[in-house]
């Protein structure tokens, strides 16, 4: 089947393949270790031997200027998001983040009060999930200001979560509230490692992973991941506030957690969260069903490559 | 003292600061954790309690386009590049590369055929050096390709050599040749992984780290920050084809190694080492002397914002 660029005579660019395709094409062929547990498609490279007690994560993720945050934004709330993304890939883990890289690419001429901003939200963040910065680096750019955030983690191996461990019949539940983000939560979001922690501490989870690209591209990943099909109850969606199902399920950047558990923990996990975490919601949005995983995504979602 | 830019009352940029400073004022105030040995300062992050026989080590370092190489440079050759200077980096303080991140910021209309020549270059450094690259990240960027590259290694903890162990009366060494490096060796040159293992295995290090911005910054560095003043034998260099002593001491991007050792042992680093690397040459090119360190740098070197 040839693509449109192809059709068209033109070469084909990194927005044609889009960014799933596009990471699988161009890691081929690379080498790995046998320590190596999980890298490309799940929340975070997971590292060590099978009998190792405790394994590390490894997790990159970066943040432009006209891409994730419009240049006029406050840029301590940048900041606190630039390290948020990954501390949520480590939580979706149910890992704890430990250390950080922090690289900064930046025009000679931004001001240092700018740069300062953009620390002291990156430094509320590792204060508040106690990440150690132990460096980075500072470059000069021609283009917009680009932040990448380097995070560690670690992990007992018997409560890493991954997107695969669903099971046909499982409960599908996320946490918080979903849409709405673009107006202004999408910087100011709380990456759930407390509520991660306690979940794999009291139950038997499954598969799990946070929402970044939103429920609609998400939920079909984490079911194909696991081999299984899935029904998502639409009309129990979380609607974050004036939000519609499509945009509960299509907005991204919700990072609020999304996972499987066995059907029969549903009612007592129902009953023990509220306690546990009276201010967030825990609402069950659908099953995970028997027979092949959908090929294609059923929503739209986002890609980073296709929204030029 | 009051900087040019704020005589002349225009708000200071990052430029106005340099790399240094800058990163040191950024990083000002954040949290650490008790298993830092060492963060901002030298060539990598050190993880791991005192107790612990391996360390971890953690680096991270990008390549812009038109800062790093220019727009029609071979991107296999930029690819080698980007995952050769953080090996150089971990192969500094003596330790080996295992896993790798990658992060790729593109404009959309990049072609697939050159985002795949990157990564080849990428994947020939990982084959060389038998690094795990375990994930990344791509992303759509206004601005010029980005290449960041996050790499974990270890060493033992009593073979991690920082840039402080330097003793006064130490021998300072550097390997293969230095300057040229614009006319195309910054993109092909080997990191000294295996070089520094040996170095680490058989002798006594006092001191170690990679020249990055040349000689006549980082022998500074490392002098300053093993708290020792030195000579810099000048007419001992060992200059590239066609360098003169000022290219030598300035052009950077040697991604040799440079390190210091006690006096009574060189003359048996000299004797053994062209057995164990009979092509690349190993030169004496001063001491570490007593004294207060040299506050300035007494040669210009290469720094990432001034040079504008």
């Amino acid at each position: 089947m040839k693509s449109t660029a192809q059709k068209a005579g033109r070469p084909r660019t990194v927005a044609d393949f889009g960014e799933n395709r596009l990471i699988t094409d161009l890691m081929r062929g690379f080498p790995t270790r046998r320590d190596v547990r999980a890298g490309v498609g799940d929340d975070c490279a997971v590292i060590g031997s099978a009998r190792d007690p405790q394994w590390r994560l490894f997790k990159t993720d970066s943040v432009i200027e006209s891409v994730h945050f419009v240049p006029e934004e406050d840029l301590r709330r940048v900041g606190w998001k630039a390290l948020c993304r990954p501390i949520s890939d480590i939580a979706a883990m149910g890992g704890v983040p430990e250390h950080a890289l922090v690289t900064l690419a930046a025009p000679a001429t931004m001001a240092v009060t700018r740069a300062r901003a953009l620390y002291a939200g990156i430094r509320r963040a590792a204060l508040a999930f106690k990440v150690a910065v132990v460096g980075g680096e500072t470059s000069r750019s021609p283009g917009p200001i680009f932040i990448s955030i380097a995070l560690m983690g670690s992990v007992e191996s018997h409560r890493c979560i991954r997107r695969s461990g669903g099971k046909a019949g499982d409960a599908l539940f996320v946490t918080g509230w979903l849409g709405g983000s673009a107006a202004g939560r999408h910087l100011d979001f709380h990456p759930r490692v407390t509520e991660a922690r306690w979940l794999t501490g009291h139950f038997k989870v499954h598969a799990m992973m946070d929402l970044s690209d939103g429920l609609a591209s998400d939920l079909p990943r984490l079911a194909s991941a696991s081999a299984c099909h899935f029904a998502l109850w639409k009309d129990q969606l979380p609607k974050s506030k004036g939000c519609t199902t499509g945009e509960a399920l299509s907005d991204g950047e919700d990072y609020e957690l999304l996972f499987a558990l066995p059907l029969r923990d549903a009612a007592m996990l129902q009953e023990q969260w509220p306690r546990a975490f009276p201010k967030l919601p825990l609402t069950q949005v659908g099953v995970l069903l028997p027979g092949p995983p959908i090929p294609t995504l059923p929503l739209s979602g986002y890609d980073h490559f296709a929204h030029g």
